[in-house]
C-alpha cells in the first residue's frame, strides 16, 4: 500500500511517498518558496533527484507539480492517483480534540479550524494542504497525524499552569507539546531496542532547529519542555526557551520596547543566534573551537539547560533506563551529546567516548558496558512514523 | 553589642534588636499600614507584648515610634540611641554592584538607587529606611545586607538567559535572585549540622509566600529558581512561578488583555490563589482533606514542580547530600515536605514519616537513617542573619 506523506508549511510543501508495510521510499521532495517567482521543486527518486527553479503561484500550483512529478511517465513513480491509497498529513496541533492519528471527515476539518489560533504558524498551512489533497488524491483516504496526540497521556499536574483556573478551563490554555510524532518515533524505537515493552523510564531528547524533551514512562509521555506555544524550554536555534517572564514586562515598561518587537526577539533573535550571532550549531561549534567566548557560552549554556531538564524528568520518572538522542544535533554533534552526559554520574549515566564519536546511520548505543542506563543515538523519522500510523488506522 | 535589623517595606517597618555575639533578642517589632489613620504598632520585649492602633504618616514617623518605644523609661530596653552600635538593613537588591555585606557609604546610597528599576517594590523603600535610621541612629554605624548578594557566585551560563546578548551586558538583564539571606544561613547551618564545610552538594527549599530553590555545592549557590524578578521557578501564594511565557502574548495579542493587568494577573491572581481561591497553605490543605478537587490538583503541581526543581539541581550539583526545607510552609507543613520526598528513591531520599510528623522548633532530620541523603528542616531566620553578617563586618 502506498501512503503518501505531506507536510504544508507556510511556503514550502515536504513530501514523501513510502510503500507500506514494507516501510520502502519510494520517492520524496520539496516545493519551496510558493507564492515566488523562484519557487524551487526537489524531487528525488531511488534513481534520480531532480530541481527546478520556477513561478509557483499558491499551495494548489504546488501539490499539483507534485503530482504531475509522481505520475510523470518518465521520471514518475506511479502510473495514476489511484495508486495511492492514503495521504497522511501532518498537523501541527490537534488541542485536545485529538488523541491519535484521524481519518479526516468535514467534521475534523471544523474542529481543526477551531485551533487555528493555537497553532497561527501551522495549522491553517496544514490545513490547506489538506483541502487541496482531497482533491487531487480524490480515491485516498485522508488522515491526520497530530504532533500533540503524544502529548494527550500526560496527567493534568504536567500540563497545567499555575494562573487563575478559568484559563484553563474556558480558554484551553495548557501544555499541548510539540515534536510528538519524533518523540513517539524514536520512544517505540527504543523500547524494542530496549527489547522492554513495559516498565521503561526513557527521556527524548530532540535537539533540531527547534529543541524539546520528553520523560516518557512506559512508552507514554509524562511531561515535556515545549508549552502551549513551541517557545520555552530548551534554548534553541533562534528562540530563547525558559527565560523569567518578568524580562516582558521590564522590556516593555523599563525599556521602552513594543510587545509585538519583543515576541519577535523571543522567536526570531534569541537562542543560539542571539547568543553568538549563529543559529546553525556546526558553525558555533566551529567558532568555539577557535576561541570565541560566546559560542563556547551559549554551548555550556545550552548543555546546561539539557541536564537540568533531564534532573528534573528523572525526578518526574523516579528511574531511567535510557536516554536517547535525536534530531539533527541530537543524531550529529558528539560534542553536546558528551558534554550533557558528562558528570552526570549520580544519575548513572557513563558514556563511551569512542562509540560517541562513531559516525553510523542507524540506531547505536553510546555509553560504557557498565552504565545503569543506557545512551542511545536514534535517527528520527517523522515521515515514516505519519505513515505507520496511517497503515495502522486502515488496518 | 547591639545591632538593630531593619526591614523596611512600602508600607511597614519590620525591627528586631540583636545583643551579638551572643544572637539575643532583646526586642522585636512591627509597624504597619504606614500612611493611614489606623496603622499598627506591635513591640515585643522578653517581658511584654504591646500593640497600638493610632495614625503614622509616613516612614519617618513610623521608625521615630520605633526608636521612641525602644528607649522608652518604662517599656524599653536601651537607655540611649548610642547603645545600639550598628544598623542592619535588610536591602533586597544589590546588583552585581554588592556580593557582599557592606558599610553604607554615601557612594553606596547612589548605587542602590540605580538599582531601582531592577526592585522598584523594595529597594526605594529599603532606602528610605537607611536614609532615616542615619537621622534617628546617628552614632551608629549603618550596614547594608544584600538579598541578593549569596547568588553572586552563580556561575554565567545558570545567570544569563539566552537572549541577544546586549541585554546581558548593556541592560544587566540576568538572574539576580532572592532569599539570598534565608539560603545563606540555612545553608550555613546545615553545614555545621553535616559537620562538613568542605564537598558539600546541598539544596535549600525555601517555601514561604514566595518560594525559592538553591543548588549549593560546597556552601557557594551554583543556581536558583528565582531569577531577574521575583516572579518565576516554583509556584507561590499568588505568584505563577515558572509558565511558558508565549501567555503573554496569547493573552494580549488573542484574548484582549491590556500588558498591565497580565503582569498583576501573573503577579497577584495566580500560583495557589489562582488554583484554588485560597494563598494561605492551611487553608489549601485543610479544603483538599475535605475533598476539594482543585485544592489536591494545586497541591499536587506545587509539589511536582519542587521535585523537578530538585532534580534539576541533582543535575547541576551531580550529587546531593541533603535537602533543606525552610520559611512558613517548608518548617510547618509535613504534608508537603512528605510529598516532595515521595518517589524519589533514585536520588536516594527516604523520608521517616514518624520525624517527619513530629514538631519542633529546632533544627531536625526527617530522614530514615539509611537515607543517603540528608534531609533537614531548618527554621529560617533572616534577621539574625543580618545581625551575625553586621556583627562579622565590623569585627
Ligand atoms: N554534524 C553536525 N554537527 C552539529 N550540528 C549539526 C550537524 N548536522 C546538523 N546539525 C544541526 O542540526 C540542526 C538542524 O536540525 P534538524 O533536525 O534538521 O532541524 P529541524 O528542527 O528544522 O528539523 C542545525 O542546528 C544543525 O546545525
Ligand atoms: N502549620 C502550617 N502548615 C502549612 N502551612 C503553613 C503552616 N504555618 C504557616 N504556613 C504557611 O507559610 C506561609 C507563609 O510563610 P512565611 O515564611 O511566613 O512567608 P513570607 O514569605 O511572607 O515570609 C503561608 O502560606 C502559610 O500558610
Amino acid at each position: 500500500m502506498k501512503v503518501l506523506i505531506l507536510n504544508s508549511g507556510s511556503s514550502s510543501i515536504k513530501f514523501q511517498l513510502i510503500e507500506m508495510p514494507q516501510e520502502e521510499v519510494i520517492c520524496s521532495g520539496l516545493v519551496e518558496r510558493i507564492g515566488f517567482k523562484d519557487a524551487i521543486l526537489t524531487y528525488k527518486t531511488n534513481a534520480n533527484e531532480y530541481k527546478e527553479t520556477l513561478e509557483i503561484e499558491n499551495h494548489q500550483k504546488g501539490l499539483e507539480m507534485v503530482s504531475a512529478n509522481i505520475m510523470d511517465p518518465e521520471k514518475g513513480v506511479v502510473k495514476d492517483a489511484s495508486e495511492i491509497e492514503a495521504v497522511g498529513h501532518r498537523v501541527v496541533h490537534g488541542g485536545d480534540a485529538f488523541s491519535a492519528t484521524t481519518l479526516i471527515t468535514d467534521e475534523v476539518k471544523d474542529k481543526l479550524r477551531e485551533f487555528t489560533n493555537l497553532a497561527p504558524l501551522h495549522n491553517p498551512h496544514n490545513l490547506k494542504g489538506i483541502e487541496i489533497a482531497e482533491k487531487i488524491f480524490a480515491s485516498a483516504k485522508q488522515i491526520a497525524v497530530f504532533d500533540t496526540a503524544f502529548f494527550q497521556t500526560m496527567p493534568v499536574k504536567a500540563r497545567k499552569y499555575a494562573i487563575p483556573n478559568k484559563f484553563y478551563s474556558e480558554h484551553g490554555i495548557k501544555l499541548y507539546g510539540f515534536h510528538g510524532t519524533s518523540h513517539k518515533y524514536v520512544t517505540e524505537k527504543a523500547r524494542d531496542y530496549l527489547e522492554n515493552t513495559s516498565n521503561t523510564n526513557i527521556i527524548t531528547v530532540h535537539l533540531g532547529n527547534g529543541c524539546s524533551i520528553t520523560a516518557v514512562k512506559n512508552g507514554k509521555s509524562i511531561d515535556h519542555s515545549l508549552g502551549f506555544a513551541p517557545s520555552n524550554g530548551l534554548i534553541m536555534g533562534s528562540r530563547s526557551g525558559d527565560i523569567d517572564h518578568s524580562l516582558i514586562f521590564y522590556l516593555v515598561n523599563d525599556l521602552g520596547y513594543e510587545l509585538d518587537q519583543v515576541n519577535k526577539m523571543l522567536t526570531n533573535e534569541s537562542g543560539m543566534l542571539g547568543l553568538t550571532g549563529y543559529s546553525d550549531l556546526r558553525d558555533i561549534e566551529a567558532e568555539a573551537e577557535k576561541g570565541n567566548a560566546d559560542c563556547k557560552l551559549a554551548l555550556d549554556m545550552n548543555v546546561y539547560r539539557i541536564k537540568k531538564y533531564i534532573g528534573a524528568y528523572v525526578a518526574a520518572l523516579n528511574g531511567l533506563d535510557a536516554i536517547v538522542f535525536t534530531a539533527g544535533i541530537g543524531e550529529n554533534s558528539s560534542y553536546i551529546r558528551q558534554e550533557v552526559c558528562t558528570d552526570m554520574d549520580y544519575f548513572g549515566l557513563e558514556l563511551d567516548k569512542t562509540k560517541n564519536d562513531t559516525r553510523s546511520k542507524g540506531i547505536r548505543e553510546i555509553n560504557k558496558t557498565s552504565s545503569k542506563v543506557k545512551i542511545l543515538v536514534i535517527p528520527t523519522n517523522e515521515e515514516l512514523e505519519i505513515a505507520k500510523q496511517s497503515y495502522q488506522l486502515l488496518h
